[in-house]
């Protein structure tokens, strides 16, 4: 990141960021205090801002195209956990003086990519120094019909308890990065590497699942079905032998380099964790079916609090670390 | 700021932050992945983002109260430059582990304090962890009837261009915190330095007055028009001899320790700067005048295209510096 320097900021929004708002007429060209949006007739927006900073939320030497595309699509996982489509989002960066051109346009490219990937526009955004690292900050916004939002409060005792994808992979993929010796060489290293570096936001089976409530993975599934129960007033009682692994995250787990427990508490993952009716078994496979995501039921929505674990053999679990700590 | 350590996020969240958004039922407590909010019929949302980074738009020792003030308040100045009226806000704090509880406190009750003043409940946010300054991002959302935002593409030629309070303060009240010597003491002094630290939306005036296009003075007169002028294919001409400056403005004026042409160019004013045909007079000074704030009238809109500025004997004025460099 020593490069070409940075244009003015003016001149850096016209030749970086003006194109990837290009199309969007509310974003008004990014020459505007601010950006007009309207909602489908029906639907309601839906906001969620997520920042990322370097060293805690992405490494000095990922690339600037992978930095963007998780920042949008963590922000867009949020958006998969309400059932909401995208419509535009919102930049905020601020950047020091190691970064230069060139990082900003593969940032900026990583960004576009994505944008035309998941229909989302950029409509605005704000660009300013630090003494520090990178620091991220983007909002996103979408819609979804009007009392159709998966609100975590929604869920109901005796509810099945889903999981989209496989659980665990981005904590693998975060250890290697960090120089961890897993065991895992070649196609399985790469494979989990990525996961960490660039989610899937599930955001077709957000908008197809017949789901009563929902959140996506990002601190780590345990913590977040916690956050579930809390919000819906109720517990969970999850089966540990039924949590989906990948072929990398099954190898080290045989390996012993890695505890199941690590992989239930692994963050980043940004699957999507959600609760559905008995009867609607049937509906929440042929949607996902649909969306091209697999689905797992992995548990079961109980009266009481907090999330229990069985193990394999049926024997409670003791889960220590629950999620991420942030500070 | 190394008081009583953070509690954890989700502490925090319930234990600081959830206070604010406790009336807006679309903030859902923060418990949730997002946020909802639903424009008044009629309306379109209008959203802006802006980024304070200590060191760079407020200092080490600023009050965290103020700084919150701050945050909140040069978003809703964007908003105010749409015609905007504020409805829910997002946070993003990035901050080091030098921040304490305390400080949180304090800042979470200058944004409780400004969130009651001007009508906006928090409705979202991310908290996360930097190595360095503190790195603060606010979304603000709001709504404005269809088709009535005040547009920076909307200027046309020969328009009156007006500007809302006084020009340069914050600008001379930074000067101060960095040590300067204006020839500023007591009662002037202060006000200069309140007026960098807590800047006042103009919102009410924003609302109520008849412009074609308005921007918010946030990089310095002369720049910010220029972006109106540049937004609208046009020119402008001002007199400096008719920019209202304030009294602690003058006196540093008439000592020489500043210029005439540093206020013109000096950034964080967040006064409104707008645009209304010339027979609108009588209506723009009325609508200032329910707004409880000054408007004073100090060029026109013309063909061509940048900022002109005539000194206060006619003549033209050169202006070197046309605004804050961000970079």
């Amino acid at each position: 990141m020593s490069g070409r320097p940075l244009p003015g900021e003016f001149a850096l929004i016209r030749e970086v960021f003006a194109p990837l708002a290009a199309g969007e007429t509310g974003a008004l060209g990014l020459l505007d205090d601010a950006a007009l949006i309207e909602p489908t007739p029906g639907c309601r927006l839906v906001t969620s801002v997520d920042m990322l900073v370097e060293g805690v939320h992405f490494l000095a030497d990922d690339p600037a195209f992978q930095v963007a595309q998780k920042l949008l699509r963590v922000n867009l996982s949020d958006l998969a956990a309400m059932g909401a489509r995208p419509r535009i989002c919102l930049l905020g960066l601020a950047i020091p003086k190691s970064v230069d051109l060139d990082w900003l346009r593969d940032f900026a490219r990583g960004l576009a990519a994505d944008q035309e990937r998941f229909a989302i526009a950029l409509a605005g955004g704000d660009t300013t120094a630090t003494t520090g690292p990178p620091c991220l900050s983007l909002t996103a916004i979408g819609e979804v019909e009007s009392g159709r939002a998966l609100l975590r409060s929604n869920a109901a005792a005796g509810e099945h308890v889903y999981v989209s994808g496989t659980i665990g992979d981005a904590a693998l993929g975060l250890r290697l990065l960090q120089g961890a010796d897993l065991g895992l060489a070649g196609h399985a290293r790469d494979a989990v590497i990525a996961r960490y570096r660039v989610p899937e936001p599930r955001l077709r089976l957000g908008m197809a699942v017949p789901a009563s409530a929902a959140v996506d993975v990002s601190d780590g599934l345990v913590s977040d079905l916690g956050h579930v129960c809390l919000a819906s007033g109720l517990g969970a009682r999850i089966e540990a032998g039924r949590v989906p692994v990948s072929g990398p995250a099954r190898a080290a787990l045989g390996r012993g380099t890695i505890g199941l427990a690590d992989l239930l508490t692994g963050g980043d993952d940004y699957e999507l964790v959600f609760t559905a009716p008995a009867d609607r078994g049937n509906a929440v496979r042929d949607a996902a079916s649909r969306a091209r995501v697999p689905v797992t039921r992995i548990g079961t929505m109980t009266e009481g609090e907090g999330v229990s674990v069985l193990d394999p053999d049926g024997a409670p679990m003791e889960i220590g670390k629950a999620g991420h700590a942030h500070f």
